[in-house]
């Protein structure tokens, strides 16, 4: 564990939070109910009727904290309580779509530890001096449009245009604008979704990877989340009966992809922790156990948290695959994907969360962020930090997703107190 | 080249044979038409239209040529020329079904190379002594009812089970029992398809590699016909987050199965020619770039003429696949096709073709087929061998396979001495 440190602060004046552990998990059983599939896990993608269920539930847990609650125009929905001396606003969730499927816990558990914290909070101390959301995104992980992974996110941060509305389509063909306007959202006032009144946002997040288990804590401060460039290479040979071409005179592009993926992922783990490389698409034409195919097409996902470091690593992929691909006679194109740049969390606001575990007598371990978040977006219209919760074995996206109602408890702990800072002034 | 040798015979006295070429060429574009996809291609899966419609042509050819023809009950064609002194059949064809796309050549050459041979002699001879038949099986490739490889040839060699009927089905759905009963063919007498008559088949067919074209001759008499063994693989590891989980903390079986395919490929390089590899087939579950696959299924197709090479050759790869898994902690497992044991050609009927092209003073090259053919199928029932002619680019199951003319000529000239040898004594 080379970057990451434990918090070593002296605990300072701490409120006395009590987080209804029984509450927590209540809310987290009833939401996964929605979209439940495969036992444990859910499947709920953006705009479906699942979602809007999941939603509409929020919806009726926000207004019964005594928020206000507002759809924005693209479908993310924000539940407020005003604050006494106004000022900017202090905000957290996460996301309520789900990968198909995925588990109970992914992004649902962030919206939840917002709500339950801000709530708590509220009945204890009265109203916020400062606004204070609680904000349940759409459409994070792009599982029914592919196109608008982060929608809600974006949204807010003006990165969405006119032409994504018609361009963008969901699995099942829709454009994302009909399916929006469909639902009775105000898809043609996208732009009116852009927030310039935030200060902060934290959003806690299981782990989804295995460091903070490893290390028997329960709660991960995050100061950085990873940039990824993702590209999909194709490789192409020629396609030739696989009893009658001799070895020695093929141009056998499923060979030279192996090699690929093999030096892939040999770079990222010769570069350490925290790099990561990923080969998780495959395909290949006309894909027929006795013809040696035409092309094979895979994708690379990349991803450090120092820019200089990814670079170097997308590089040295780029090296291997055009140093295979001329020794192997065959011939290789490139789709790309923008690159998103690491993101570096706000140092206050890491720090008020380092400084919130401190006083709750929770250790927390100050890490990375390997996968992507809505936080990354955020980023560019506030002060931005993350909580990650312990996640089971490190699985995400499957039914098998697991957190702990104990370390679930002890992340909206460490949250409640430093939006209680942050919001009360405590 | 070290499994093959060129004819050094003298030659004896041989008969003079016209073979058309302009004839050749009609017959070969005439037949294309039918079923003409992609420009230079053809889709003509057994059982459709185009296959009907072929078939039909062919009989009026069969018919014109002075043959009596008949569809046995599962839908080859024969033609026939009645021997004036009776005794087993001398047959000759291919088959007119192809891959979709195929080219204009592959099996529709060997029954068009048949017919020309045939008909050339008996109006140069008369009728043969021996009874002369020309074949066009049905179902060689497959495409139409993956289960129906050489249905044509199994019947004739009593490979078909009632249940075949029932439990093998088209891509459309439809059984293929109930497919033939459609059509009109007699499915349920598929037993009296079943040839004890027959004494040598022999199959001319396109190379479809690239060693005649690379030798610059235009003929090739095939001794052996690799045996094949094929079989699925499927890796499985852990499905993860791709940012979240470390590189040295994955079960990722994309990896596995990459470094498996370079093993395969260079235990089957290492063993020489003949041995060829392939993997032709690869899926991925849940096949998503931002997620470490949970499996990885890979095909596995092995060919050597010799059955102890072969043996080794599937044995060193079951070697190198499960060192890699317990090396990567990875699982595996296996879905095996029965392996195709190699078929050594009838070395009296290899030399009579050797001598036929000595005749002809055409130059042939003895040498293995890598391919499969109804030919091997055959072997059960007759004394077979083959004859190939070049292939450009060792192209095939492509509408960029192609056969000259002046190349395809030769191969008939060959095949026309030693059906006049076998057939009217010559």
């Amino acid at each position: 564990m080379t970057d990451t440190t434990t918090t070593e602060h002296q605990p300072a004046a701490a409120p006395r939070i009590e987080i209804n552990a029984a509450l927590v998990e209540q809310r987290i059983m009833t939401l996964a109910e929605i979209g439940r599939c495969e036992d444990t896990g859910v499947c709920r993608a953006t705009f479906t009727p699942e979602w809007v269920e999941a939603q509409e539930l929020l919806r009726t847990w926000f207004e019964a904290a005594g928020m206000t609650a507002r759809y924005d125009p693209v479908g993310s929905l924000w539940g407020r309580y005003e604050g006494t001396e106004g000022g900017k606003v202090i905000a957290s969730g996460s996301h309520v779509d789900s990968q198909l499927p995925g588990g109970r816990y992914d992004g649902a558990l962030g919206i939840i530890s917002a709500l339950t914290a801000a709530e708590t909070l509220y009945r204890q101390f009265g109203p916020p001096r400062r606004p204070l959301e609680v904000v349940s995104f759409c459409e994070e992980e792009g599982s029914a449009f592919g196109g608008a992974r982060f929608w809600g996110s974006r949204a807010v941060t003006g990165r969405i245009t006119a032409e994504d509305l018609t361009t963008i389509k969901a699995t099942w063909g829709e454009t994302i604008g009909d399916t929006m306007r469909r639902l009775g959202f105000r898809a043609d006032e996208f732009a009116s979704a852009r927030r310039d009144d935030l200060d902060v946002f934290i959003e806690l997040h299981i782990e989804q990877g295995p460091i903070l288990e490893s290390e028997g804590i329960s709660v991960g401060v995050v100061n950085v989340i990873n940039g990824s460039h993702g590209y999909t290479v194709t490789v192409t040979g020629q396609a030739n009966h696989a009893g009658a071409r001799p070895m020695d005179m093929r141009r056998d592009p499923m060979v030279g992809a192996a090699e690929m993926i093999l030096a892939v992922n040999t770079n990222a783990l010769a570069m350490g922790r925290p790099a990561v490389s990923t080969v998780g698409h495959i395909t290949c034409i006309p894909n027929a156990g006795p013809i040696i195919p035409e092309s094979v097409t895979f994708s690379i996902d990349c991803r450090h948290n120092d820019p200089a470091q990814l670079e170097a690593l997308v590089q040295a992929h780029r090296d291997a695959v055009e140093e295979i691909a001329a020794r192997r006679n065959l011939s290789v194109s490139y789709r790309e994907r923008p690159m998103l740049a690491p993101c570096v969390c706000d140092p206050v606001v890491v720090s008020t969360l380092e400084q919130a575990a401190v006083r709750q007598g929770i250790p927390a371990l100050t890490m990375p962020s390997g996968a992507l978040h809505d936080t990354q977006r955020m980023s560019e219209v506030a002060r931005v930090a993350m909580l990650f919760v312990q996640s089971r074995d490190g699985r995400s996206h499957t039914p098998a997703e697991f957190t702990s109602i104990p370390h679930a408890v002890d992340g909206i702990r460490v949250l409640a107190d430093a939006l209680y800072h942050l919001a009360w002034g405590g």
